[in-house]
C-alpha cells in the first residue's frame, strides 16, 4: 500500500489536501459511533457554535455537509437562486472558472468578469455593473476570496463597500476554501452571505467536508429560491437543528472529531496568531522567490496570497518536470499549473498547520529542483532571504515560554 | 471529547455506521497526500476495478463520490433521468420512503407502490404496471434491496424477471446501502442498470464515500438525462478517467486507504463467505427473537433481512426506552424504530465487520434490556437459541487451520 | 501482516496483556519526542504523583521501569535484599514458582510454603516461622497477590496482620500484577513494602512498563542490600528525580501518553468502580461456571479471584484443545493451563478495560466451544447465570445518565 | 496532554529517540494480542531472522528483550562475563562513561581507557595491553560503536584486526546503540562477540526493545560466565526458541508489529541505500557547521559520525541556550551537551527515518537559533553548503523512477 514510498517524510506543499496535525489524526483514529445516540449531538452543538468563529460570525447559520469544496459551491448557490438569476462572477483562475462553470451548468444567467490569470477582481467592472443595474437584476455576487492556482487574494471588504455603495441587495456569496482559517476573513462585517470552505484546506483535516456559513439574508433567500436541491438543501439541516438531533444523513464520526481537535488547536494558537504565522509564512516564502530571481504569478503586491504562492519560471523550463522532480527525487510535493498556465507556474502551498522549519526545508528542496532543471538558481539564496525575515519575527511558541 | 466514557467497548448494532475492523483504522490513521501525485491515481485504478466485484459487475462503470447514500441516491437519479419523467417507486419503510421524498422534490413523476411497513415490495402491481406500459412511459423501477427501517429484503431478481417477462425498457435502479457486500447481489446476472451503498454499511468503513456503478445502458441513459446535476455528476468523473487521473475533484485520501484494506480484508474472507456470514448471524438472531417471544417485525420469512432485524415489542413498551437503556446501561447502540414504526420496534444490525460472539454479546445485553423494562424474557433464551445454531455452522476461520 | 485474519474483533480473555481501550490506543498514536525537553519531566511529574494512587499510597516512591513484570520482580528484590538473606514465598501456582526460581537463581535462601495449586498461600506456616524467628533472619515475606494461573487471591491483610502480631521487621513484597487497579489492594493500609505490577494488565495498556512503589522501609533497605543491579537499580531514578529530569534512561514516550490516559479513563470511572467492576465481571463468570456443572480450580470462595478463573475440565478433556478451538472458530482467546495444570483447567481472563456484554459474549463462546470439544453443556446457561446477576447488579454508566 | 503544542511538526533531531516513521505508527496502532496464540510466534521466527540482516551475521542468536539500551549492556555483559573478569573498556564520551559505570557496579575489573572526548578510542594502548596479556587475562573488549555524546564513530575492523594479531580470545562487546542500521556494521566479518543496540535509534521505532545478537563463542561463555541474571538471561530465551514458543516472558505486541513494519521499510529501501542516506545527510551536516565557521567536537575526520553531529559553540556561547531556544521558538529538538562537554556543544541527531529536506530544515532552524543567541551565522550558509552537497548527490526515490 506504501509501494511509492520513500524515506522520511512527505513534504506536503500542494495547496490542499493539507498536513493534518499529529493530535488531530489521532482524534479521528477511532470506530464508528451511532449518530443518534446522545453523544454526537451534544458535540455537534457545540461545534457548530465554534464553526462561527473562524467565519467571525455571530449572525450566520452554520453546515456542515459531508461532501467536498465543489459540492459547498453547489449548496451556496442552490439554497438561494432560482434558475436563470443573473449573478456576477469573477474569472481570474482555475478555481474561479470551475465555480463559473458550475454556476453555468445549474442555469444561472452568469455575468463573467474576466481578468488575467495573475490579477485580482476587476472590481471597477463590479461598479459599473452595480451602478448600471438600477432594476436590481442581478441577484448574487460570486467571487473566491483566494483563487488557489494563481495565488491571488481579493479584497472582499471593497466589494462590500462597491454594494454599499450602490446600495445593491445581491447576495455576496464567497468561496473562501484556501482563506478561511488562514487569511482574515470577517463574515459579519464585510456583510458575506454565504461563505463556505472545506476541511482539507486550512483546518487541516481530511476531505469530506464542506462548511458554509448563510446569513440571515441568506437564509431567507433560501425560502423562495428554485434551484432543484435535496442533498445540498439546507431545509432538511434545519429540521433537524430544531430537532436537535442535527443530522439528517449519516455524518462522519471520524471528521466530527478531527474537527472537535482541529479547533481546539487553533483557538489555543489563537485565530490571530494563526492567521499571523500564514502572513509571516507568505512573505517569507515570496522573498525567497525574489531572491531567486523569479517572479511571483501574482502580478501585484496587493492581491499577494498568504495561502499560496504561484511562482513563474523561465520559458526554457517546465513547471511540471519541476514538480515531477521534487517528488520523485526530494518527496517534496508541490503544486502544478493549471489550464493556463500549466507548465508555467508551479505552486508552494503554505497553508494550514505548518511552521516556519517545515516551509524552509521545502524552500531548500525548491532551491535544489531549480538547480536540477537547469534554472541558475544560487543555492541557499531563497531560504537566507526566508530566514533574514523568519529569525526578525517568529514569536516564542505560548506555551512554551 | 470521550464525555459519555462507559468501561470497556461500546457494542455497535445500529445498522450504520457499523465496525470498523482494526486493520481498516490503522489503514487510514495517515497525513493527507497530494492526490495528484503518481501515487494516488495508480492506487485509484485498482480500486475501481475491485469495487466492481463486490457488485458483481464486470460491465459497469463505477464512481467513488466524497458524499453519503442521500448523496448516492440523487447521483442515480439525476445521472439517468430527465424532470417529469415517470418512475416506479416502492415505499416499504423510512429509506424508501426518504428516497421517495428525494425523487419528488428532483421533480420526478413518482409511481409509489406502498406496501404496509414490514412487507417487501409489492411486484404484482409492478407486473401490472408494466403490463399496462406498452408505451413505455415508465422510465425507471426505484427500489431499496434491503429496507433498513423493517428489515424487509427485497427480491430483485424476480424484479428482473417481471422486467424481462413485458420486455419493458425501464432502468432498473437499487438502492443496496445496507445490502451490497454483505447480501447476495448480483448487479450483472440481474440487469440492475445503477446499484449503489454507502462507505459506512457492510464495507465498515467511515461515512463519506458513496458507491455507485452504472451498467452501459445508464451510462446511455446520461447523455440524455436532463436532470440538472454538477457535484453528482458522472460525466466530470468519466473525463478525468481518461485523463487517468481519475478526480474531478479532491477525495479524502484515507478513505481511499481505508476501502483498500477493506476490500482487502473482504477478498481475503471471500466475498462467498461474507454472504453466508451475515447469513448466520441473521439467522441466529431471528432464532433469538422467536426464543424471546418477540415477532420480528418482517411479516414474511422470504423478506428477512441477513443485515437487520426490527424487532416488535409488545404494546406495553417503548421501544425508545430499550434503545436508551440499552446505550446507558450496557454500552450497546441498538437502532431506533423510526417513523410508522417508533416506539413499536427496536433494531439489531447485524452488517459488516463483524463476528459471532460479538453477536451473542449483543443478543445477551437485549435479553438483559428487555427484562429492564418489564418484558418476562427468560434470560439466556436467546442466547441458547442463538448458540444451538451457531455451534453448528460455524466454519473454522479458514487463516487459522 | 494479518495473515491469521478473522472477521470482527478478537475476544481477547488471556489474563494479559489486556484489551486497551480506544482512549489509550489513540493517546500512544505518536511520533517520539525528546524526553529531555521540560514537556516530558512536567508529564512525568504528574504521572508519578497519579500512580500512587491506584497502589494507594501517599507515603511510598513510584518507580516506572521499561521492563515487564519479571523486571519488576527484580527490581523488587536486588534493591531491598542481599545475597544468602533469608526469605519466605508462597509456591501456589505457575507465576509464583517462576517468582521463586527468580529469587533463587538471584541467590537468596528461599523457604518456600508450597500450597496445593488452587488453593491460596498457607497463612498458618507463615505465622508458625514467624514465631520461631525470634532472630529475625527472615528478611522479606514474598507474595502473589493474584495467582494468575489458577486464579487465588491471597489475604494480604492477614499477612499483615501475622507480621503485626509476631512484631516481625520482614519486608513485605508484593506481587500485584494481575491484581493491582483490579481488586481491592492498600499498600499503605496493609503496609506493603514493595508492591508491583505491569502495564499490560488492569492498567490495560501494552507491555513494556514494570511500575513499582517502595515504601519508605524499603527505600531505607535499598541503602544496604547488597544485590548487584544497576539497569533495576532505584538509585538510578532517584537521582534523576531529584535533579527534575526524572528519566536515567529513555522512556517509551508512548506508554507514557498512554498510561495518562489510561490513568485518566480510571480516574473518570472511579478506582473503586473499577473495582466493584471486576468483582461483578468475576462473579458473573463463576456462576457461568457453576451453571455449566464444572468446577472453578480455586478451591474456597475466599481465594476466589476477580480477576481471572481457572475452570477444571473433566478428565476426558484436555483443556488445550478448548484454547486452539476457541481461537481458531470463534476468535476467542482463552488462557492456557501452565504446568501442573496444563490440559486440566483453562483460564478466562475479566481484567482490565471490559464490560458486561463483551463478557457475556466471551461466555456464550465458551459454551459452544465446550460443545464442540464433547462437554455436554446446556447451551446458554451460563451466560443465563451470568445475565441473572449481571441485570441486577450492573449500574447505569454514570457520565450517560 | 499536549499542553505544549506549537503549530506544524516538531522537528526531532535528538539523536534519540528519533522520527518513527507514519508505516511503522500504523502498525503499532493496534489492540493487544495473546502472545502464546499460533500467530505471535510464527511472526517471532520471521522477526528474528530478518533481525541478523541488520547485524550482519548469520552465525548469531538474536534476542529481542523489553528493555532499553542500558538493560541490553547489561544482558550482554552478564551473560558472557564473571564476576572480576578483567575487560578493557573506551571512555570516549558520555555513553561509553555510563558503561564502564555500569561494568564497574557489576563488579568487573575494568581496564578503563580514556580518550579526550572528541577523539575515539585509543587503539595504540589496546594493542599494547593485547601484546602484554600473554595470559589472556583479558576477558573481553567493550566498545561503544558510534559514542552519541561527542559523534565519534570507533574504527571496529581495526578492533578486530588487533586482536587477530595478537590472537587474543577476549570477546568482542560492541555498542551499536547509536550505529546499528545506519552506519556500516558488520558482525560476522569483524567478529564481533555481542553487538546490541535499541528500538528508538536507528530502526525508529519507540523505546521498548533492546536488541542483541550472540556469537556461538559468546554463548559458549554464557555457559560458564557466573554473573548474576535472570531478567536478562538468554537461557531463558534459549529455552523458549527450542520449544517454538519464543517468550519467557510477554513482549510488546505493538513494538513487533512496529518492528516487522520497520524491517519491512528498511528492506524495500535496501540496507546499503540506508548507510548510504545516513553517510549523506553525515556529510551535508558537517558541511553546513564548517560553512557557519563551527568546530565539529569530533577532533577527525577519521572519527566522524553519519549518525550525530557534536557542534562546538565559542566560549562566550552557552550550548544549552540553543537547544532551549530551538524548541522554544522553532519547535525544533536538538540534543543538549552532557558533562564534560556541558554547555560546550549542541548535537545534531541526523539518524533512522530521514530525509534531505527534513534536515534541511533543522539547518536552517539552527542558522536562525545561532543568530537568535548572538553568533554572527551569515543565514542560508550552511543550508547552501548542505545543499550544494545534497543536490548532486542525493538519488532518485527507486519506487518513484
Amino acid at each position: 500500500m506504501d509501494y511509492v514510498y520513500g524515506p522520511g517524510r512527505n513534504h506536503l506543499f500542494v495547496p490542499g489536501p493539507v498536513n493534518i496535525p499529529e493530535p488531530v489524526i489521532r482524534a479521528m483514529n477511532r470506530n464508528n459511533e451511532d449518530y443518534r445516540s446522545p453523544a454526537v449531538p451534544a458535540m455537534t452543538k457545540f461545534l457548530l457554535e465554534d464553526v462561527k468563529k473562524i467565519f467571525k460570525t455571530t449572525t450566520g447559520t452554520p453546515f456542515m455537509i459531508p461532501t467536498t469544496g465543489t459540492g459547498a459551491w453547489e449548496s451556496a448557490l442552490t439554497n438561494t437562486l432560482s434558475p436563470g438569476d443573473r449573478i456576477v462572477s469573477f474569472l481570474i483562475g482555475q478555481f474561479s472558472l470551475l465555480w463559473i462553470d458550475q454556476q453555468q451548468r445549474l442555469n444561472f444567467n452568469v455575468d463573467v468578469v474576466e481578468s488575467e490569470w495573475g490579477q485580482g477582481a476587476n472590481l471597477d467592472i463590479l461598479a459599473s455593473k452595480l451602478a448600471a443595474d438600477t432594476a436590481h437584476t442581478i441577484k448574487a455576487i460570486c467571487i473566491v476570496h483566494n483563487e488557489t492556482a494563481t495565488g491571488v487574494t481579493n479584497n472582499l471588504s471593497e466589494v462590500r463597500k462597491i454594494l454599499d455603495d450602490y446600495r445593491h441587495p445581491a447576495l455576496f456569496l464567497v468561496d473562501g476554501v484556501s482563506s478561511i482559517c488562514a487569511l482574515d476573513f470577517r463574515m459579519d462585517e464585510w456583510g458575506v452571505d454565504v461563505a463556505l470552505t472545506g476541511s482539507q484546506k486550512a483546518l487541516s483535516l481530511p476531505t469530506g467536508m464542506g462548511i458554509l456559513c448563510a446569513s440571515p439574508k441568506a437564509l431567507e433567500a433560501s425560502k423562495t429560491a428554485k434551484s432543484v436541491r435535496v442533498f445540498f438543501d439546507w431545509n432538511d439541516y434545519l429540521k433537524f437543528y430544531k430537532l436537535g438531533t442535527f443530522w439528517p444523513y449519516t455524518p462522519s464520526i471520524q471528521l466530527l472529531y478531527g474537527l472537535r481537535a482541529a479547533l481546539d488547536l487553533i483557538f489555543e494558537e489563537g485565530l490571530e496568531n494563526v492567521i499571523a504565522r500564514h502572513s509571516r509564512l507568505g512573505q517569507a516564502t515570496r522573498l525567497a522567490v525574489e531572491a531567486w530571481g523569479l517572479k511571483n504569478c501574482t502580478q501585484k503586491e496587493e492581491w499577494y496570497s498568504d495561502t499560496v504562492t504561484a511562482v513563474l519560471v523561465p520559458p526554457y523550463i517546465d513547471s511540471s518536470e519541476i514538480v515531477r522532480r521534487a517528488w520523485k527525487r526530494y518527496n517534496l510535493s508541490l503544486g502544478l499549473g493549471l489550464n493556463k498556465v500549466a507548465g508555467k507556474v508551479f505552486r508552494i502551498g503554505h497553508l494550514g498547520n505548518l511552521n516556519e522549519l517545515q516551509l524552509l526545508g521545502c524552500l531548500a528542496g525548491v532551491e535544489m529542483v531549480l538547480k536540477d532543471v537547469g534554472y541558475p538558481v544560487k543555492l541557499g539564496s531563497g531560504v537566507a532571504a526566508a530566514c533574514a525575515y523568519l529569525q526578525n519575527t517568529t514569536p516564542l511558541i505560548p506555551s512554551r515560554i
